[in-house]
């Protein structure tokens, strides 16, 4: 009996100790990984929506808190204080606001009209960036195989420059520059609402950045 | 004697009463009147430092209070709350902004390099226009002789078209929101710091911007 019975006492205590081990260890921790990073990201959205629409001095942690439901306490063991938080949503914002647009070197152009999209498309994602270069946060650039989005980009000017389809007199930084500008000028006009813009002027606003640029970098025969 | 002695004590009498009027009168409030000023543009210039730097939700109306060696409760009797001293700033700021440059209808690109002047020279101003529009203010437009600063840039840009000085298959409109796009494109570049552009940099981007225009704006024969 006590042979037959210890295994079993020991199969039950194996048992038990492998459910207990499921809860507080394994399986519990992947469950806690699993809405940890949930948490996490309900929490980014969170605060995306609230410091596009304040910036970092006009937030409130508490109402971020209150929008993902989560305690200020556990939102801010997960990332610090509103500076830190406001920061990790630029940074994440940034990377995919700059990363999603890119120069073709046979439609260089067209950029200033991607530009303008994604202006208009995302303006959370726009003020984000306003927010930060007013409160003096720089922005890391996004990496993008082992190289910058600036450097890419400049590389494919100078792809162009070199295939004839852009002026090599540019400097193709300062090129870079302007395309922004000119992509970016409506919804950085100072009564611009991107809201408000309806379907024709978008696409009017659009034809308009991209003929710009394209009047810009055309080589000239002199 | 009699007849210059008259004279004298008219001119006396004369001095008296002006003086006296000066004193519990038209000087005296005068003197009240621009103390009253005074302290309005110490108050204000203390009000726009702060704003420009830290924006309308980060600034502190006892750090603009104490900048401007005025209590609280004075700065509140003059301006209202916070945000009411913001819209005034704001108001005034914009205002100065935008009338000091124009388009010249001989000149239409250079406003490119006028508005890259402005936003490069005067940066407190560009971040007081910026912090307002993300923070949904709307400024006013200029006016200046019975007319807003947009309506006289676009009548200029009008002028040179009907002079075959700018393609006139440009939107006026369009045109100018194009012009600021160019212009203040370093500026509004999310890492710039336009306080730490030197002067040759300073040039070299101003140049830039102007044949940016001068391409952009430049009739063409088909």
């Amino acid at each position: 009996m006590t042979s037959t019975r210890l295994p079993v006492l020991r199969r039950l205590a194996f048992v038990r100790l492998t459910q207990g081990s499921k809860r507080t260890g394994s399986f519990g921790y992947d469950l806690a990984v699993r809405k940890k990073a949930e948490l996490r990201d309900v929490i980014l959205d969170a605060a995306r929506t609230e410091f596009a629409r304040y910036g970092l001095a006009g937030a409130r942690v508490d109402r971020i808190a209150r929008s993902a439901h989560a305690s200020k306490e556990r939102l801010y063991a997960h990332f610090g204080d509103k500076d830190a938080l406001f920061r990790q949503v630029v940074a994440a914002d940034s990377a995919k606001f700059f990363s999603s647009v890119a120069v073709r070197p046979d439609a260089v152009a067209e950029f200033a009209g991607d530009l303008y999209d994604l202006a208009t498309n995302h303006p959370e994602s726009f003020r984000m960036i306003t927010w930060a270069r007013l409160e003096g946060i720089p922005l890391e650039e996004p990496q993008l195989d082992g190289r910058s989005v600036r450097e890419r980009d400049t590389a494919a000017i100078v792809t162009a420059q070199a295939a004839g389809r852009v002026d090599p007199r540019w400097d193709p930084w300062e090129l870079l520059i302007l395309m922004f500008g000119i992509g970016m000028a409506r919804a950085s006009w100072p009564q611009a609402d991107p809201g408000d813009v309806d379907a024709p002027a978008h696409a009017h606003g659009r034809a308009a950045a991209v003929e710009a640029a394209a009047r810009i970098l055309a080589p000239r025969p002199d």
